[in-house]
Parts: C-alpha cells; sequence; structure tokens
C-alpha cells in the first residue's frame, strides 16, 4: 500500500503449484523411461548436471533461482491413479501393464540432490543442480526441473541486473501481473524478481502466498471516474472543509505558479482517494497534463492533508520523459515548499512506463529525482530464454559426455564438486571443479606462505595457477538439499534475497556488464585429473564421429 | 506418442487455476475500489472495454484468447475469509471494516460480459472485452482479464502466424514446457497454441488436463545411454534375431552407402526405443552425426521392423541446417528404399531446435521435406507482448475516453457494438464500431440493389461507404457471454482451433506480414455518431488537458 503500512512478516511459501506433478512434463521423457524399464536400464545409477552454457541480457553472470520450488517437486513427486490412467490412455497398447505399477510406486527417495544455493551469482557451464540416482527417475526430473530454474534464474537474473543499476537506495516494484505468461507466470515473476532484489510487487496474490510485500495507490481509470468536483459532494464521507483548503491553496498557489486552472476531475480525484486513504496518499499524476495539472492537484491536496497531520507519500509518473519530469516535479516541490514555508523533501517520486535497463541506464546518467521504480513487462518478458539443460556425464559410474563441434555445448563430463574462489571483498572470481573422488586438499601446493592450485581452461590448452593471497579465500560453492528423502539447508525467500543483494553490492559493473571487457574472463576450471579426462573423451567422441 | 496412438476424445477443461482468483490482481485495484466505495462511487453504472493497440510481431491480426479461462474467473469470482485476513492485513487500519463485509459478499452476478468469440482473427482498436456494471467489481476484473487475455493472445498469435507459414499440411508440434515461464506459463503456451492451430503439444498435463494430443519419443540423453551393443544384452527383452537383422542391414547398406561404420551406441539405443515401441518408430538422428549415423542407423533399424510388419514413423532432426538435412535424408531413404525394393515415402522427417518465423519462412523458401515441426523457445518467449488495456469508456451513462497526444492511446469512447465486414471468401475486411443505442439498421443507404454504410476513421477526417457486393456480408462480431451470473455460448477448445483454421485459410499473406503493404489498411471504422462524439469529447479533453 504504502510506506508506512509496509508489510514484513515471516515469509512462508505456499505456492498454488498444483501444474508442478511428474505430469508436467515432455511426453518423450515418459516413452523413454519406458524404453529403460523395457531393457533393464532404468535402476542403472546415472549422473546428470543441470546448467547454462551463456548468461542472459549480455551479462557475465546469473542469478540463480528456483531452487526451492524444485525440492518440493522432488518431495512430493508421486504419480495419481488418474495420471496413471491418462498415460495408458496415451501410450500404445503394447506398452507393459507393469511398467505402470513401477511407475506408480516411484519417488524421489532413491536420488541424491546437490545443487547450488538459491540466489547465488553464477556463471556458464557450473552444474548448479546434479541428480544422482537410478536412470529412470533421473530422467523423469529433467523437464520440470528445466521449467522451473530457467524462467525463475532468467527472470532473478534481469531483477538483479536492474537492481544494480538503479542503484540500492531506489526502491523497485514489480509490476508486471498484466503482462505477464499468464497466472503462474505473474506469479513465478513476483517470486524471482523479489528474489532478485526488488522490494515489493503490486501482485497481491503474490503477498499473500509467498508473504512479499504489495504496493499500489491508484489507476488512471480512477482519475478519469471524476469529471469535477459535483462528483465528490453525493459522498457523507467528503470533509467540505477539507475541500475548501484544497481549493485555498489551489487558488492561492495555482495563482501564483500556474497560467490555467488545473485539471477539477483530477483534483475531485486525488481529494476522494486522500479521503480514503489520509496516511501515504500518493497521486498518479498524467492522466492530463503532469506538471500543469498533475503534480500541482498533488500538492494541493498533499499540503491539506498536512494540515490535518496526515503525511503524504508522493507521485507516481507514468508517462513522458521520466528523468525531466522528475527533476521538474521535484523543483516545484521545492517552490512550494518555500513559498509555503514547509519542508516538502520527504515526497517521494516514483516512476513506471515500460522501464527497462537502457531507461534505467539513460536515468542514472542524465540524473533524475525518483525514489521508487515500479517495473513490469521488460522484467515478465525480456525476449530472452536462459538456454539451461541437463545433461549426462556419469552412466553406470563411468563419466561420459556429448560431443559437439562448439565447445561451449560440451558438458563437462564426469561427476563433480565445486569450489568458488573469492576475493577478500567477498566477490566470487572463479569457480573450481574437481572429480568428486579426488580430494581437494591434495590438489594444492605450498609455497612458503601462501598455497596454489592448477586450473585448468575446459576444452583449451590454457591453464592457469590459483594462489590464495591477501585474505583471499575458497569454499565449496553446493549443498546437498535431498538425499535419503529428506530434505535439508533450504533457506526462506526473504534470506535468499539478502544473499543476492549482499553479493550484487561486491560485484564490479564488469559482472553486469558483459560487453565492456571485449573478453569476458574464464571462470570456470578444472583440476588436472578433470581435465585430462574430459579431453581423453572429447578425442573418443570426435573419433566416434 | 505416435501418429498411431493419436489421442482426440472430447477435450475436457479442467484447468489448475488455483492461482486464478480475485486476489490475482495488482493492489491498487483493491485501494481504489476502497476508495470509490468510501465517496460511493462503487454501485456507478460503468462501461469498460478492453482491447489493444498494436499487432504483435509487425503484423495486421491478432488472435483472441483467454476468453473461456476468464469466464471461469467470473464465475468463480468470490474472496474468501483467509483472502479478507490478508487484505485487512496490508491495507491501513483506517480502512473501514464494513468494506470488507462489503468485499466478502461481492460476485460478478451485477456485470455483464460481452466479447468477441474465442480464436477470431481481430484487429487493434476494437473492444475484445467488454465489461458493463457496478464501479466497483468492474474495476476489481482489471488486472486479472488482461493477464489471462494478453498471455494467451499473443501466443496464439504467434502459433497462427507460424501455422500460417508452415502450411496447413505440415504438422506442427509445441514443445515449449522447459523454456516457459513458470509451470503454468507452460500450461498456458499448450493452450494458446494448440488454439491458434498447432496440433499436438510436448506437456503431458497440457494433454491430460486440457485434453489435446501429445507427442513425443526420445532425447539425446537417451542415445547417450548406450555406448555399445554390449549395452544391450543384459535385457531378455532384446530379440536377438533382431539385432542379427538389423546388424545385417548395417553391413550391407553401410558397405554401399557409408564409408565408416556408423555409432554403436546410437544404433544400440534405436534398437533398444524400437524393442519397447515397435511401432511408430521415430528415431533422434543428430547426437553423433546426422547423415553419417543417424539416419543410417534409423534406417537399418526401420527396416528390420518392417520385416516384422511393424511401422516406423521416421526421423527428428534437431540441429545443424535443417532444410539441407531433411532433404539429404529423403534422397537417402529413397535410396536405400531403392536399394531395398521399399518404398519408405511414408517415413516422416521432423525438425526441431529454436525454430521461429524466419526459419520457417527460409525454409519454405528454401525448400524442405520436413513434415513435421517441433516448436519451443520461440513460441513461449517471443520477447514481445501485447499491450492490452482495460479502459473506462462509459462513466455513469456518459461516454467518456482519456486524451493523449498520440491518438492510438486514445480509447474510444462510449458503450458500443461491434459489425464486421467479410468478402465473399469469408475474409475478414474490417470491423464496424456503433453506439449501443444506435439502431443499426438505420445506419444503411439503400441505392437499387447494393445497400451501403458510412464510416470514419477514428480521431481523422477520413470516412469511407461500405458496400455490401458480390455476396460479402456483415454480421455482429460478439456476444454476450456472462449476464445475470450465467455464462452461454462457450465453445469448446477443439471448436475454437477449428474456428481459427477456419479463418487462417481465408488470410492472404499481407495479413501475416503487415510490413509488406507500407501502410496499413484501416481495419476499423466509426458510425457518424460514434464519431462525432468522439471528436467531441477529443475537443473537450484537448482543452482541458
Amino acid at each position: 500500500m504504502n510506506g508506512k503500512s509496509t508489510h514484513r512478516r515471516e515469509l512462508k511459501m505456499k505456492r498454488n503449484d498444483e501444474n508442478v506433478t511428474p505430469m508436467l512434463t515432455d511426453l518423450y521423457q515418459i516413452t523413454s523411461t519406458y524404453a529403460y524399464w523395457k531393457t533393464d536400464k532404468h535402476q542403472d545409477p546415472v549422473t546428470f548436471d543441470m546448467f547454462y552454457r551463456k548468461n542472459p541480457f549480455g551479462g557475465a553472470f546469473s542469478i540463480f533461482a528456483g531452487l526451492s520450488r524444485f525440492l518440493d517437486f522432488v518431495e512430493n513427486f508421486r504419480f495419481t491413479e488418474a495420471d496413471i490412467a491418462y498415460l495408458k490412455s496415451v501410450l500404445p497398447q503394447t506398452v507393459e501393464l507393469d511398467f505402470f505399477e513401477w511407475l506408480m510406486a516411484l519417488d524421489c527417495s532413491t536420488i541424491k540432490v546437490t545443487a547450488v544455493p538459491e540466489g547465488t551469482v553464477v556463471f556458464p557451464r557450473v552444474p548448479l543442480v546434479t541428480i544422482e540416482g537410478p536412470r529412470g527417475i533421473a530422467q523423469l526430473l529433467e523437464t520440470t526441473l528445466l521449467n522451473l530454474v530457467n524462467s525463475s534464474t532468467l527472470t532473478a537474473t534481469k531483477a538483479a541486473r536492474m537492481r544494480d543499476i538503479a542503484g540500492f537506495d531506489a526502491q523497485i516494484l514489480e509490476f508486471g501481473a498484466r503482462r505477464a505468461a499468464g497466472p503462474d507466470g505473474a506469479m513465478t515473476a513476483s517470486e524471482a524478481a523479489y528474489l532478485g532484489g526488488f522490494d515489493a510487487t503490486s501482485n497481491v496474490l503474490a503477498g499473500q502466498l509467498l508473504g512479499m510485500p504489495v504496493r499500489g495507490t491508484h489507476p488512471h481509470s480512477y482519475v478519469n471516474s471524476f469529471e469535477s468536483l459535483a462528483d465528490l459532494y453525493p459522498s457523507p464521507s467528503i470533509d467540505r472543509a477539507f475541500v475548501e483548503n484544497v481549493l485555498k491553496y489551489r487558488t492561492e498557489l495555482g495563482n501564483y505558479f500556474l497560467l490555467d486552472p488545473t485539471h477539477e476531475g483530477e483534483l475531485s480525484a486525488f481529494i476522494a482517494y486522500a479521503t480514503a486513504f489520509p496516511d501515504g496518499f500518493l497521486g498518479l499524476v498524467d492522466t492530463y497534463s503532469t506538471m500543469r495539472s498533475g503534480v500541482p492537484n498533488f500538492l494541493f491536496v498533499a499540503l491539506a492533508l498536512m494540515d490535518l497531520g496526515h503525511q503524504p507519500l508522493g507521485i507516481r509518473l507514468d508517462s513522458g520523459d521520466l528523468g525531466q519530469l522528475s527533476r521538474e516535479a521535484r523543483r516545484l516541490f521545492r517552490d512550494v515548499g518555500c513559498a509555503c514555508k514547509r519542508d516538502l523533501s520527504f515526497l517521494k517520486i516514483c516512476a513506471s512506463n515500460d522501464i527497462d535497463e537502457d531507461t534505467l541506464i539513460a536515468l542514472c546518467a542524465s540524473g533524475h529525482e525518483i525514489d521508487i521504480f515500479g517495473i513490469g513487462t521488460k522484467l515478465v518478458s525480456s525476449g530472452e530464454t536462459l538456454g539451461g539443460v541437463y545433461k549426462l556425464v556419469e552412466n553406470k559410474d563411468t563419466p561420459c559426455s556429448k560431443y559437439s563441434e562448439d565447445p561451449i555445448k560440451i558438458p563437462i563430463a564426469g561427476r563433480k564438486e565445486v569450489v568458488r574462489f573469492y576475493n577478500r571483498f567477498g566477490r566470487p572470481e572463479c569457480d573450481y571443479l574437481y572429480f568428486a573422488d579426488e580430494d581437494f586438499s591434495d590438489l594444492w601446493q605450498f609455497d612458503g606462505e601462501s598455497r596454489s592450485i592448477i586450473g585448468y581452461v575446459p576444452f583449451s590448452k590454457e591453464s592457469v595457477i590459483l594462489s590464495l593471497r591477501n585474505a583471499s579465500w575458497c569454499a565449496p560453492l553446493r549443498k546437498v538439499y535431498w538425499k535419503g528423502g529428506q530434505t535439508s539447508h533450504v533457506p526462506s525467500l526473504e534470506a535468499s534475497r539478502a544473499y543476492v543483494l549482499a553479493q550484487l553490492k561486491e560485484l564490479p559493473t564488469s559482472y553486469q556488464f558483459g560487453e565492456i571487457e571485449m573478453v569476458e574472463p574464464q571462470r570456470v576450471f578444472l583440476s588436472t585429473k578433470l581435465y585430462a579426462l574430459n579431453q581423453e573423451l572429447l578425442a573418443i567422441n570426435k573419433r566416434k564421429k
């Protein structure tokens, strides 16, 4: 609603995720699982990695999201009788009935889920989620995992980039519900935007179910519903003395600042709205003319509210040159404040209207007086996708990969551990991947006081020596979130969001804009053994091709 | 699954629409409704129009979608006690408790919903949905209506454009689940794609809940799970004689057509898959080398299947130059068919891999042999949004509008009827808007055998004479779908899809590609009275501004 009624209770997630079932999958997952089952391959131990190959928005990082939702899915994974009946109806008659019995009894108790914590700044190629377990169940998780992680990670990344540009003092509100991809597209966007560093949403259901703060005042149609002051008077709620005081300000200040009278319907709308919400009044000022009617009308009402001891909140700009209008509005606040001997510097300026990264950059470059950004369309429909994939990296205890002419498309074979290197400020510098059966401490060389480790660039001849100096450090990046049928470590949305903001504050601009550095620095290195094995597999697969 | 098991029962919609509640709204709808309630304006009769201003994808039409889902919402509109408790917690303490009582009792029985039928080819400015009723409830429908219609209309339009380019003989499958905006983003996309003219989806849940056909075979990871023929033999399901026959074809044909042996792991995967699904076998052929391994391996297995009386389906290409590979594969089918004295012309070629409109156009231009297109990412994430809006057009029985410098942004004031003009082939030519209180038959002039009507271009000085000749005709475009608490006329998804296809077949290419005609022909005309009133309002609003 407004700054005063900020609602920040403990975040309890109660998503309406009825669509997140084992049936939210591509049919080929079911048919190929049957083919595994039919030829006794469904119980083979395998390892799948979920990773992506390219950061969206030309950037140098992404914000990993969707994990807690995926863990809910894993925890509740069960086909129902209705699901099985449907599958029987679409699969050929030749499919054996025992397969359906097996499906019916299937759950995720036999798999292990290792993942990067939700909200982590992540880089291409690094396994974000690793699933270990029997082939049948591991295969069946692919589509749902990708659906949940790809969309949330994309939106969280966009939100984080916008937060980074707008700065940490600005308030950013998510207004995307009307342009999002359906109802749950809106919910997914609200959650991911909050995780990525936005402050609140206009989406009431997201506030209710996910516990995030909600904000909103009135639309243009509210202003359009009033033609003149006559529209006010039928209502006994309208305080005539208050209206007289508003009109007094209008006469006095209007004579001083304005050539023409302000729009009377708009003034009436503001009076009515302020009658309903005397505290935290925020006026949408661009229905007629922002500077010749909207902002002055807001000020007349705001001053009359202040005379009654209320504290108005400010204005919202929704069209025109937002930077220019914000400066003009701020100047009018100052001038009117001087004329009335009031300090109006507390008034907030909110801006919305198709705001994207470019708009934010242009606003920051040209100077603006905006305190609050409302962002919708460009957040929920960025025109990009995160091409996260799910690849077999170990087949029956043997590392495996898939050859491609394009090295970036080759998954890094093997069951791996991931260690992240941080500089002394806590900024992530790179990730180091090694075989799960290697002892990480054995990989180091000690040279007097510093220690170092050799890291190879995947599918390249380059290597580097990573040394820990000057209070830089390294630590395992991932955790086991699901094992033996139990989840652990799952943080709240609020905690994950705090983690995002803490990381963003340490990121240099070059992480946001990958394009500034002509060559993106290498962020992923392999241990000697992991590198050698991948080179060997590459050679074998290339020969076979 | 495959052509044979096509599943086409009666389409019964059982969407998981738990998120479609009155709470799926922007907070400002609730706050401004309170402001209306507080000042006794919530019962005023109003009319809102939902329309959009610009066709997406540079085209000349859109496909209207999302209506049946919106009508479900209208039918079930009710705040729960939990909703009210939440709203009390986020709204200021000053909000009167009687307002929450009023909200609690609110339903849609007092409103009327008039709309264009789902699946109609529509044009900018035309009111797609009109809501008449008391201001309070009409205001509360905005966000949910826009959420449901904007996303579905965008995707249905994209699907229809792709159908139009690919032609009516091609099969088009929707593969978007993994890149869609969350779980319900996937469901929304599957439904809208089917409505827009796609044939089936890979999304099992969409098949189960919405009744549309589902398709799918196996992913790359299935092929990667096999290293060699040794992987087959542990299984008692594998028919050794069948494998021998496959290997015989491999030796005989391979010697004839190929320099190197095909990939044995891939061949094993195809044998295993064909063992599970002997009918309708479709092989994904690009894991190693499409023409040197994948397609030949498919043919060896397909021929052995045919020897057992089974009918294989074909191949799927998922990388490379799809047009070129499809032609090469078709030639290999022919050559191998000749060599084996078999007709292999029934084999289908399916292609996928980031297919967009441009890809389809390029494929059609350069020639291809693709029978089936699998389309995902570019359908579910087109990078555009439909900017559908919801505007007050009548306030307390008085037409109203909102002035803007940009005429396309000005809503057409007044409660209107819409008549569509068709040419003799049934192609929609334009829409004619007149005041709801005008008698349409009075607007015509009869001149001997033809009759004509004058139509004004909105906010322009131009007018045209529309004459009905040569079996062209006109008819009301919209229906009342909800009145007195009852829905009527709601067609099934299958019927709406048939309607889309029937219309698409009549559309000239210029409708698809708006850019071919330098000036988009005017599609919306106003009656004399409606035009005059809008001009008058324009003048008044401009003066007030």
